[in-house]
């Protein structure tokens, strides 16, 4: 495999581009594939079967370009497909939970660790799963935001609907103590602000974006598989296909990421 | 055709369920093969290739099934697919859109209709076209409520998040003066009470399910196509499809509608 080879990074839509921005931040030399389901999306109401389908499409068209990891930046798809999914791959499959659940598991200091995601994520029970693998003793409390990707998506980031319903969704976990709380969606980060104003200052949220980023590093680092130069711009350095509406996508995209998104391919996913 | 052959009715995911009820309400007598592409849902925000890709999936499915005649009972795929499906089919198709819409103009007094509905329907101007084709001097006001079907999925159907945010989608439409509004996708009939209290009794609100099925009643009769004997229980006279999560499908459908829905099959609707 060329360490010049893409890595490619798939979510449901346009939320794993909060992932994006942490690989182009912490390893800038790296050619991306994205590809966002956005005909498709949202998984987080679907079944573990479809959604794993679902990924399994994805990743064989992302082998079509010649990747040389993958980043599933999808909690959904994380929680779901990733098992079963690592053990068919002949490259690195990362996905976001793992590394969130380490951090934390890091940041907690009473260890009492909130979650919030899809109802598929929290259905999952991975988070917890993951946690207690590595602290027996913690206590991992779930919860289901399923409101949260439509408002962020209608752009409600700040917004009095967005904090009454936060405060619904969130007033069980501040009552349960947890002092960190994981922004178990890929979403999440886009309302940081709220879900950290109804929290209160004693809890610290954890963005597993910036510990997948770090992971797929360290990963690439000790397999000698890290593109020692950077790419030129115009060689493709970025690219990003969806399954629809690419017009839509590039400009939320835009709104998310610092680099200009001037395109977005348009494919099929279910013909791979 | 047979005419104890069955209706084929399909939705991108329950909402199509309200046009169900009052076809059986309606023409007891008819057997019916409902499929919701809950595993695609919603079709809303998507563009209108794909939406219409999705429907002839669809169909080529419900044909499997033998049906006499289709319902497209989802105002999204009304509005970008069946134009050109119409023309391609050897048996009747029927949409919600047009029904709308000539009952908001048998309705409205002043000549102004609002229409509220997802992206796609809103985006489309269907129901202004469909409008002025049978009166130029309509007045047509569209407006996309892209929150509503995350609230009713919700089950946020009696809440102050709901009113808020329909305060806030209607108050353009109730300054322009309209004095009827189309609940232009099949969700928002579970809503209508808000809608009615925020619009205020001045405003006529219109089903489109009730005259869809009045129509498909007319049709059928007209061509001589009606059932003549009401199938027996257990001769599968209503039968239910989905592309995922059945049992959550079968839990909504039984809060919708009072025939006990106690099955519903799980097909990979992409191979049709």
């Amino acid at each position: 495999m060329n360490n010049s080879a893409p890595i490619g990074v798939f979510d449901s839509g346009v939320g794993g581009l909060t992932v994006v921005r942490e690989i182009m931040r912490q390893i800038p030399n790296e050619r991306i594939v994205y590809f966002g389901d956005t005909a498709r999306v949202p998984y987080g109401s679907k079944s573990k079967e479809t959604v794993t389908r679902y990924s399994r499409q994805i990743i064989r068209f992302l082998k079509t370009q010649d990747v040389k990891a993958i980043v599933a930046a999808c909690n959904t798809a994380s929680a779901y497909a990733l098992d079963e999914i690592e053990q068919e791959m002949d490259i690195p499959v990362i996905g976001v939970v793992k590394p969130g659940a380490r951090v934390a598991l890091d940041a907690t200091r009473n260890g009492k660790i909130g979650v919030i995601g899809t109802e598929a994520t929290i259905n999952s029970q991975i988070y917890e799963r993951y946690i207690k693998e590595h602290d027996a003793n913690a206590e991992v409390i779930g919860k289901a935001c399923p409101l949260f990707v439509p408002l962020v998506e209608e752009g409600l980031l700040n917004d009095p609907v967005t904090d009454e319903i936060a405060m619904r969704y969130l007033s069980g976990l501040i009552d349960s103590g947890i002092d960190t709380l994981v922004l178990g969606c890929t979403h999440y980060p886009l309302i940081r602000e709220t879900v950290g104003r109804v929290m209160g200052a004693g809890v610290t949220l954890v963005n597993p974006a910036y510990e997948t980023a770090r992971e797929l590093r360290g990963m690439l680092e000790a397999e000698r598989m890290l593109n020692e130069t950077k790419p030129e711009l115009g060689t493709n350095r970025y690219r990003f296909f969806v399954s629809d509406a690419a017009d839509k996508f590039i400009r939320f995209a835009n709104s998310i990421i610092k680099y200009g998104i001037l395109s977005a391919k348009l494919i099929h996913i279910e013909e791979y």
